[in-house]
């Protein structure tokens, strides 16, 4: 934004550009309001990801007026990707959208990347069968934004030599995504083994004292190995998100 | 209250009333008692708005009684506002009261407002699409009061030029209202901009370790920005209400 | 700020200012910096209160760095208010700002203000005595402001009639400020009784379940009353900062 | 249990009682045990209750078992008293055991007490209508007990002049049960203005930052007046036979 | 107060008394305003307890201030109670009120009670060693309310059989204060023995997960057996308050 | 694991093992992968028990995969125990394993144990009727690891003579597994009865201040009584499991 | 208890005993009182461990008058244990006891245990180095009752090999007690990996969300592992018990 | 450690090592024990950082030990590094490794790197001026890696405009790191600026409603803004760290 800002006081000294238009450019420029949303149709252009609807909590009707708004957009840039969606949200989106594709386990709706070639090496893991939700929102994610993902599921410390048997995946990713709900262990344990970004996502998988992911979200805040950071309860497409900025920019 | 304790004691004094009727007085004076509730019948006299009938957790059957009193009142001040009420209670107090009006996303049922001179400049926004219905609950509460009230939704600090596009209607307000779930910066950084009271309304709108708003709730609390005041998770009402309050008495 | 760009970008089209001035600019207005803090140097011009310096957590030698670059400000702007501030500290500041005055119960140093006549009608009250060292340090920062203030303290509801002999102040006030630790609700008697606004402050006076004032803080949260909004525990100086604005707008 | 106690001695002493008889009369004397419960047959021969079924949490033919047992007991005490009880449960106990009375209001399914003579002076009250149903729930169990009730409802402090209406009542009772959601206040105040015991019951009528009812009991606790004790949320039968307790030996 | 306003308006009505005066009575009669502190001179009259200061949050010159006021006091109610008062205090207080006696392990300083006909029976136990300060501080205040107290230490329910070996006290009392830290199952245990009221009072001895006595204090309010009400944690001086009342008007 | 990698080495020292298949070996022993979790085929061996399907947030789907893949394998070691299951999973998976028993209160799905001499002593005891589920997968789960196990439901402290009448139980067991919810003191009564390990484990049953299990999970944790520890809220199996330990061991 | 209740009974049958001396004998058997603590002086006969002094909480003069009462027992049974005892209450008793020893790291102060012959396998085991005090509390407390203990310290998951160099002690032990502060995953990873009951003790050592040892009291609950059972945050004394148990009745 | 063990079971089939050499070289290789800690002398090798010795909790005579024995090591790898250390351990460190430099701000010893190759790009910034040292710890930790670090201190968002001056670092940083203590916002505004990695630091500075660092904490696990996790709250050691990893490894 620097560099707009620069470009747009150099136009306006060169006359190319009324102060007004300029005012008003800077105003409207990145994003289209449609009232109930302000869409970022640039942010694809600056991130590799278009701006991501975020279903849970808003309306079908609310939901259906973004993805409008973003394939009438001009730029070219009209790329749907939405997440928490049901099978209901995705069969009307379905019907304005017709190139979109259903990721079930993920929740995700996406328009299909163009981007063949996959790079990287990302490795999502997960403590249990249960954890497979949030573990796969983070691999759709991570692979709409072009990145190779590689997964291992169930490999939970209560079992340690599930964890032992996936070494190699372990030891050749650049980023490791660790999903665990219950008393999230997994990601201390693997933070002890790697030395890469290991990104913790606690699940709400559990009971009792588990009080909601509030236990595995606490365990990964405490994990005493260094290189593991966590995002929110759940949270797999922020997890994959990030994992895929530092897949990446990874040499 | 003071007055009527004054006048009550006056006319004690010079006869006018006799000191059984002043005792009864000071008991039934400002409401009427139906069993199970006590209706502030005088309310409208000294606030902008008459008693409000908060459904949630009352029986549809509960609400007609309340709502057949206020109409009865023979003070002709009979005005109907009932919040968190849904479609069900609504076509139920119709039947007897067919002249109010239903505000779906705002969840409020209320006679029309006879002041069509609208004062003053309230600004609500929001940081999401979901925080949406909070937000309507307060711009139709302090409409009803007879204040102005301008909107800017979905300005949310994750892309915060969209925050910057509303300038003018931030730098404008007498009083702003700002809504937000999940982490719920947007009150801070619109504290730090203005010079006008922000009243900070934290929504229940995330999940995991937002929860159920707790996490916004404590966002705004913790605000370093100075003129922000919060008010309880959800409670457009409150935030309305008092948001009004603030705009009739500022010059 | 939408009005310094807006001059700015004429200047730069005027020629008055280069490009590479105008950048400058934008970056160094509105503070200094000291590497340890920016100090905003015009807050004064937009509020009618300086920076604030928040002494809790800094360092005396923070503390005295950031004094002495504001008496350093050649605009004119340089006087002092800091918060939080204990004896120590005082005398460490009386040395490099000897106008400053120290307000022992409020915990607040500042430069006396020079605006003699005051404005306006804040009330601040508390529920019992050892709520006063939060109540004093709003009523001094109202009255730095400009602000007119009453008080009245020790008027909790254990005692109702303690409040009731208050009601003079009560419905002469432009703005209230309740404080109050224990179970907190004064804010919500005070909330029924009048139609201003009404700004609580939970203090962590208390003890048990008090939990270091979080009963408080959600009693004020949960106000039924309308008019009631609420800012941090023990939070004096957002309390009367807040109630100074609403005042000094008051018709 | 004492004197039971003793009173075996005495006729294992006198040879009256074999040494094993007397071990198995200390094993089976005070319940009977249908495997799933233990009924405590002879409680209301110590106090004024018979045991008292708690149906949350238990299936339908659990209750039946238990409801069956009480009628076939041969003592002569078979009473039923069944809390937290819906209309499905109140049918089935109705087919076996016809004389049962359905309190709806306060989902208690009751043999009618045969004593007549109510006496004493307990009085219930409510801060809004939504707190109606905790609090017959302590009027009828006790009634059940045979104390006097009398209730007020609706008299929160947010219209404080809604309490003082009932000040008759509030100081012609022997024990006074105060039950309130959102912000609790309403036992601080009464128990600041009568000098008998306040029983408060805080509920879970709110949202958001009363947590289910939290906030009034963390209030209640911590209420500065005297005189105020406390039971769990939503728990009317606990405040009712407690309230009983207290006015039966009240002089 | 129901009766004082009923004399006010006669007294205004027959001419005795003039309406300003009225006014000015209503306000100053309870309490006497020492601008830090309202203290309530006639709280003796109405209760068996004069207004008592709780020491803790308040400074010395606060304490003595509000001493030397009640020690002026021209009505001859002038009897000083103090609790949570440490010897500094003592000290003090002695030398302005030389009658105070110190209660150490209640942290009570207090004016000799005149009454020496203690009458009823009520209980205090403690379910260990330390649990004693909190337990001294209702012994005391209910004793200086003129009630008749039994202890009973170190019986909590680790060791079932001490418990039982006070049987005789446990069925004596009209009232029965349980103080309990750790776990706090003893109000449990007891008020399934007994038929009178428990108060239950958790305190915060224990460590780890009792946090600082959530843990007993959320035991008590579950408490199965019905008759059991909870005071705040450590609330010594309010169990014995309640249990005082309780036991003056028990037959 | 230690022996089976001696073994190994020493395979590999002689030549009777490729480094690659030892390699293999090492990777894919100890269970079956079938993508969505990696089965323990060889749990029981190790202990009394075969790996147990936890099917809550598991789909049908992927319980009957796992099933599949236990039925399939070919050590003979295929012996089916799920739990959480509902009935709806029960009807699933009989079909592909008729063999299978629904224990329809401890939701459990189990091939019959074929081990028909239970040994040992284990009790497991209720405080109420409610906490019937949770005690009864413990008994499941003890049983179908080959031990004899006792029960004793609703002998919760609210009548403490319920629990001694079961004292010969008490003192015959090698290990108490002691359920409770509400308020959770029967593992402290018992505790402090016995000499034996006592595995507590708190319920949700409850309300209000029980917060989901939170109250009686606190209350065994603090117990005073030596030789009680705790598992997860209404974590049955963990409790049966850890009871069958000890108890196989038991001399 | 049993056993002495009907021997009781028969003395009584057979005129041995007076009705009066069994009721005398019923309340004083187990313990000596001493008004502020109830000493059980045949615990050891029932435990191998005496009454324990936890002296957290206890003043000097308290714990002296305990230790001189147990001195004074003329059962022969005598041995002091005193748990969290400081250097200067160790003093203080070595005056009155010289043969007891000071346990520093495990600030246990102990008569000499007589028992040489010490049995059995416990292992106990510490995640970190900060771990040490409450690990040896268990240590010393098992050894007192004539366990065998081996341990092994700072073998935390952060380093998993640190972990597998023990296996021998794992695999060789009868009970194990981890302990571990921060995340404590420890427990998990052991829990998987053995057969034996494993004890886990969060520890308090941590900072920010360790929240004092919530974070790994929530971890060791929600354990995947079954066989894993915890005791209080800190609590090295109840695990080392709990595992002495275990040990002695292990084949 | 795969490498290490194929290597060793070549070693074994080679007939170089024998079985018992290679049990042995498995448990020994990666760390020294000395009892009270397992030193993990080939880290750095690993990574670019030494073990680390966490001081807080340890004693200054375990430190000293730790510190010998890394001091002692024959590989050369003899490199101190020691966190959360005051000037006390700093003096004590001094004397057996004169070579360490003391970091006061950051509170950590270390001896200096040799590496004089500063690479990459990584910008620590914080909120307020409190929040340095948090910040220090993670810019020493991370120079000590070998990662050139940029600092921007004190441009929290109640003054935006404070954060925008220092664009360019932002958008120049290949990883940014948020120190925030309050409502932590800033890492929010970054997240939703930059397309980077953010890591985030709650800390605990702030004051009532912060609870230690749960609002900022909670804050950022909510933040909307993608790219951003989370670290525990005041763990500036993990965040550099982790930064580290990141610019290392990045293009």
């Amino acid at each position: 934004m620097q560099d707009i800002l620069k470009k747009l006081l150099e136009e306006v000294k060169s006359g190319k550009l009324s102060i007004d238009k300029a005012m008003d450019k800077l105003k409207s420029l990145p994003y289209e309001d449609i009232d109930i949303a302000k869409i970022d149709t640039h942010r694809e252009l600056r991130t590799s990801l278009p701006e991501v609807i975020f279903c849970q909590g808003k309306t079908i009707e609310q939901i259906i007026l973004i993805v409008k708004k973003i394939k009438a957009n001009k730029t070219g840039i009209n790329r749907i990707i939405a997440t928490r969606a049901n099978k209901e949200i995705y069969k009307e989106v379905k019907k304005i959208a017709p190139e979109v594709v259903w990721y079930e386990q993920a929740r995700i709706i996406a328009s299909p990347s163009k981007n063949k070639n996959k790079t990287g090496n990302i490795l999502v893991i997960t403590a249990g069968t249960s954890d497979i939700p949030v573990a796969e929102e983070a691999v759709v994610i991570a692979e709409l934004m072009g990145n190779k993902v590689n997964k291992a599921y169930d490999v939970g410390v209560a079992g340690i030599h599930r964890l032992f048997s996936i070494k190699d995946k372990l030891f050749d990713a650049n980023v490791i995504v660790a999903v665990a709900g219950m008393e999230g262990a997994l990601a201390s344990i693997v933070g002890g083994l790697v030395d890469v970004p290991v990104i913790a996502v606690p699940t709400s998988i559990g009971y009792g004292a588990s009080f909601n992911g509030l236990a595995p979200l606490l365990t990964m805040l405490n994990c005493c190995a260094p290189g593991v950071s966590v995002v929110n309860i759940d949270n797999g497409f922020g997890a994959g998100y990030l994992a895929g900025l530092i897949n990446k920019k990874s040499k």
